[in-house]
């Protein structure tokens, strides 16, 4: 494509936030006829500043059907403002319900979409500790439903609708609205809303991507090895594992796409099989604080030294989550030219940085990352290697700097990315 | 008092909303020290625009000591598109924690405030049966937050925060920056913000009530009697009735005030010998409709007709709810100058509404107005006469020109209000 330019102007039209919604329903939610749709801001940090774009996701889930649409509004403001005065004694004992909810509905097999909008850096300055209490409570509580979410058992997704909060993380020099309008610019672009037709253009990246999971699976490599400044590593994979891309099946056999946008391939590390040292590329954003910097030590699969310049703590809280914190649950591969990487922005979000550069996950697998995993049990998954957790966390390593290789059984090893492109 | 001015110039200030939430939250919810306090929009209408009063709400109740401040907003816009578009099958089934969250909380003892921002019209032209169908879903099944609330198990309060939808009601020639300001100095004068002290100075009124009410209820009238235009009735009162006012005391035994403001003295009415007829002096919302000129007519307490000029079919779908929303619930006395009633402003909502005219509720009483009435079953209350319903709405007929006698034992009466002020 040609040089792009970004953010000159306006916020968005109400008929580019419509035909985004559009997408964001017909594409990546792909509400059914009939069915639920939660948008659950508590989790995914739908702020009140999100309301215009999903009132028009709302009129395009029942354009498509939908029954009934929940919305749960996140206020960015009384978050922070929770965590910093909150009772000690409350922070692991969240109401039940605002802890639980998302449950019902993935039980019920809901369409579940999450509209993020939230300031990457809300969190700043609060105690990892206090943040960690709530989060872990809260995480706890929703097994159920991450667990039905990473099997696809339903139909699921996640947008990004821009605030003038975090806009103005990423484009600090400018007014909060002109920041907005940039951000605004740059999100519909990497989601190809400005195609003649981002439906259609969407369906046909999307096959591209499937197509290029299936070749991988087909190849059936035991490793990827990874090479660059700061990093040497080798990924075994989970046994019997399959790539994934270019959106997925539910349960009820039809797609959606749980990322828009969404530039990668990806499949299940095997979770004793990792070692080498792996070096960040991007900053990534942890319970609303930033982390930068980050280096991360593997041996037999296990984290054993992670260190940042920025941000350590909550690196270092997230990983003492749980036992499968510290062990890989995906590896995705992330390459050539795309809309996300044509805008340069560096959105401080997971899911654009996450479809510029190649990424690891610390935490849980997907189980339809495993050959039939979808039913499988997650200690039958584990024992393919697929790792299990409370937390899911994409930590970008990828850069033009970076080679990747398939290693094969026999220790034969293919190239899959050299400077930044496709190898084959 | 003097004359007031209202609404010239700009929406309050961060000093005005400030000392307004501290209000609300010390002597309105009167939020306890180690106590979660609950601000349900679902219920009461937290539109997503009165954020910049609910985080003044919520640093007001950490300053008290409370634990924990859990906000449910209200995106209006989507809750009329909800009703308008929402599967037939979907209205009367809501997400079961959506419907009953209030009652985790009611039978935790939080606190629970109503902030309400809400448009009078905002279902106009909206099917009343589309409306009754979830309105009763969800009223059915907070059932048990309401008994609690209507009991004081705990401490509870509504308050109103005005938003340009509802202002631009009030005010339909300004702009709606210009209407949100005078209807915010119109509330905030109501509420006796702008007094030196407004703490002391509320404590002080609601003293003065809790005085008048004392007295009324020492006079054991068996019934009411008004006379004006329009208006012929007898209103008989609850065996052992016991008239509240200036606020209330929890189970606790701490004071809270339910409504800021509030200028009412209020009893239960026996809910089978109410006779005659009564017309409305002020308009009255009813789920997101205007209903204005309205006539009840009883018959041994039963409403037997029921007109409005508008809105008809919306007061019938609520008298229709149960059995009990076709009888009496409350009757309450007003009288005097207030600074409610120095605003001359017709609010379009009940708080305000009810507080500068004479009412009735149809509807469930309040335990509380019958002697040890808190710890007494409903079918022990309903034997005294206290009605019981899914509803409680009130309904204004007060007016200079209603006169009100209390009647005794032997038929002889004393005047009670004359020419809207009170007699003795």
């Amino acid at each position: 494509m040609g040089v792009v330019t970004i953010g000159e102007g306006a916020l968005p039209t109400e008929a580019q936030l419509a035909a985004y919604a559009r997408l964001v329903v017909e594409v990546g939610v792909a509400v059914r006829p009939g069915q639920r749709l939660l948008i659950d801001g508590i989790s995914g940090g739908a702020a009140l500043e999100c309301a215009p774009f999903i009132r028009h996701v709302a009129a395009a889930a029942y354009d498509a059907g939908g029954s009934d649409v929940v919305v749960v509004y996140d206020d960015q403001a009384l978050r922070r403002l929770g965590f910093e005065r909150m009772a000690d004694r409350s922070l692991p004992e969240p109401a039940s319900w605002w802890a639980g909810y998302p449950n019902e509905h993935a039980q019920a097999g809901d369409a579940m979409l999450t509209v993020d909008g939230s300031d990457p850096r809300l969190l700043h300055g609060v105690a990892a500790t206090r943040v960690a209490a709530r989060t872990a409570a809260r995480g706890a509580r929703l097994r159920v439903s991450q667990d039905l979410v990473m099997r696809d058992a339903f139909n699921w997704s996640y947008a990004c609708a821009p605030t003038p909060a975090w806009a103005s993380r990423v484009f600090p020099d400018d007014e909060p609205e002109g920041a907005t309008a940039r951000l605004w610019h740059a999100v519909l672009h990497a989601c190809r809303v400005n195609a003649a037709d981002p439906v259609a253009a969407w369906r046909s990246h999307l096959a591209q991507l499937t197509d290029r999971a299936a070749q991988l699976t087909a190849r059936r490599f035991v490793a990827l090895r990874a090479e660059g400044p700061g990093t040497a590593i080798e990924i075994g994979l989970a046994d019997g594992h399959v790539w994934g891309g270019g959106g997925a099946v539910a349960a009820d056999g039809l797609p959606f796409a749980p990322n828009l946008p969404t530039e990668e391939v990806f499949t299940a590390p095997h979770r004793l099989r990792v070692h080498g040292r792996l070096r960040g590329t991007a900053p990534v954003e942890i319970r609303g604080e930033i982390v930068e910097g980050w280096t991360l030590v593997f041996r037999d699969g296990l984290i054993v030294e992670a260190t940042a310049t920025d941000g350590q703590e909550s690196l270092e809280r997230l990983l003492a989550t749980d036992d499968g914190a510290r062990r890989l649950g995906e590896v995705a591969l992330v390459a050539g030219a795309s809309p996300t990487r044509e805008t340069g922005v560096c959105f401080q979000n997971a899911l654009f940085e996450e479809n510029v550069a190649c990424h690891v996950a610390v935490g849980a697998a997907y189980p339809t990352t495993i050959a039939d995993g979808r039913d499988r049990s997650r200690s039958e998954l584990e024992r393919s290697g697929a790792n299990d957790s409370l937390v899911h966390l994409d930590l970008m390593w990828g850069s033009p700097e970076v080679d990747v290789f398939g290693v094969r059984a026999d220790g034969s090893e293919d190239p899959l990315l050299v400077a930044g492109e496709w190898a084959t």
